[in-house]
């Protein structure tokens, strides 16, 4: 299996974060939690809540008894809890001794059972022009289960519902803050932060059968890798200028930018608020760039062994084995 | 406000009853959950989950120590536990004294947060025919959100997006034990029991808008009002053979019956677990019969001050106004 690639481990943008730490000051907003880089992992005794320090090492945020939380390894009871903790819990990344290291294999999807994953799809420019489509002017929303949330190096399941499999790197936004009818003004103060997702898509289920509704093609057990980590938004200095990658065996696959974003969070957050009350923990897969096998010629679909690196400039990397699940 | 219908008032089939207990005796599938109707009523400290007695009184099962249940009002904490908590629940409900009524106003939806709201579209033969539609070889299916779940007797938000706001009486499932590509003989064995549920549709934006994509259509913020309670499985002798009926302000618009399905419940829990993996507390809808507003000659919509009855045979009947959330 090939060593997940680097080039977007932890930048920790040191010129501009000490700029942002500055601007913070007269900011409420940026205020709400600086540097956190949350994620999960497996204990001796079940999932734990953690967030990675600048060292590297790990603080269990479920053994700190000053954050009160109840329930091991929600990071939805952390969300919810809202700004206050969220500082109390940044001071504590500080002071605190840590030794804790979390190896790959330990790591959980960074939240689980969100209400809702909210899908975009066409929303790249370039990937309107690889298809030949129209770029659209509302957003095109669809849905994943929220069990469809799987760990950043667990299996993508092959089964024989299965046979057209294609990739989908994707910039996750993270709702921190209850919201309906949101305000594009007031649309990141709704942000907790990012995380990598890879919209794991079935073409043939997706395009072809249910009368065209995408929920099966996009919806299968396993179809929702995210991670590895969920990044508080002041450690992107622009989510609107991130490179992301797609590399099947090691082969680059996509290679574009959010730039190209056609609704940019905001008026995605602000459209999708239109309808559905955002809750803390929601998810919002922001859309893919070019580069998906569907559109190659001829059409590329993934296979028993192949494995899926999906990365997020300044967030991570997520990588996922294709195999049936009675042979994991 | 019109009172509700009674047709389907708790009719507890006694003559078959005594059938069923007797066929009981060597079924390890109706020894799973006799006899239960339960409900979420909103305590003075907060959701509790209930089961009605045949006296009409309410036993609140949060507070009967005996099945240590932790989380009050949790329905899913009581499904997946299983049939052995199950039995201890049915034997507390004959033996337990209760002078505990609840009424309308504290009902809460009997379920909240499932995983999965699974809609199938296009599933009566009658509804096919009113739209001169083909009847599907497979089940078609699209989802609604978690938090689209409300109240029997809660309002359906009218808003700006709610034009041509339509009804849908739907017989919904009830999911009582995890499973993955299950066979048509065990379906039944992972159902726990029905509940009525009303499957609200804004037409313009399922049909004309969001390139075709149901979802925005299906899943705003209040359109999935379900209970008034959950009736165990073995409550009702043929789920295959109950009414249904819609009024809207006492004119009655739906009226069918669920022999006109046309995939039924056990090739619906067979299909949908192909792909996703069905979990305690997943509810499946199982589709409309025809009498919907768009298709009638000019077509009907709701409007504000509207009220909807929706009501399966056996079940109950819901009850749901149609308001303006600050009017409300």
């Amino acid at each position: 299996m090939p060593a997940p690639s680097v080039f977007c481990t932890r930048p920790f943008l040191a010129g501009k974060r000490q700029l942002l730490t500055n601007l913070c000051k007269t900011s409420v907003d940026f205020k709400q939690c600086r540097n956190m880089r949350l994620l999960r992992f497996q204990g001796p005794t079940g999932p734990r809540l953690a967030a990675e320090r600048k060292d590297g090492h790990v603080v269990d945020l479920n053994a700190c008894a000053e954050l009160e939380l109840t329930t091991p390894g929600d990071t939805i009871e952390f969300l919810t809890a809202g700004p206050a903790l969220w500082e109390t819990a940044e001071r504590l990344l500080d002071d605190k001794e840590s030794e804790l290291r979390v190896d790959q294999s330990e790591y959980l999807a960074p939240l689980i059972r969100p209400d809702k994953v909210v899908c975009v799809g066409m929303n790249y420019r370039d990937h309107c022009e690889e298809q030949g489509a129209p770029i659209p002017t509302e957003p095109l929303l669809f849905s994943k289960w929220s069990s469809c949330i799987s760990a950043p190096y667990a299996d993508i399941q092959y089964t024989d519902e299965t046979q057209t499999l294609d990739w989908e790197v994707e910039l996750a936004v993270v709702i921190g803050k209850q919201g309906k009818n949101i305000v594009e003004r007031k649309a990141m103060s709704h942000v907790f932060g990012y995380t990598v997702a890879h919209d794991v898509s079935e073409r043939t289920w997706q395009l072809q059968k249910n009368s065209g509704q995408f929920l099966i093609g996009k919806a299968m057990d396993s179809f929702c890798p995210i991670g590895p980590v969920i990044v508080s938004k002041d450690e992107i200095a622009d989510p609107h200028n991130l490179t992301l990658r797609t590399k099947v065996n090691g082969i680059l696959k996509q290679d574009s930018n959010t730039s190209q974003l056609v609704h940019r969070i905001p008026a995605l957050i602000t459209f999708i608020s239109r309808f559905f009350t955002l809750l803390p923990g929601d998810i919002i897969l922001t859309g893919t760039p070019p580069g998906v096998g569907c559109f190659m010629k001829p059409p590329q679909y993934l296979k028993e062994g192949d494995v899926v690196e999906c990365e997020v400039e300044g967030i991570g990397c997520i990588r996922n084995a294709v195999r049936r699940p009675d042979a994991a």
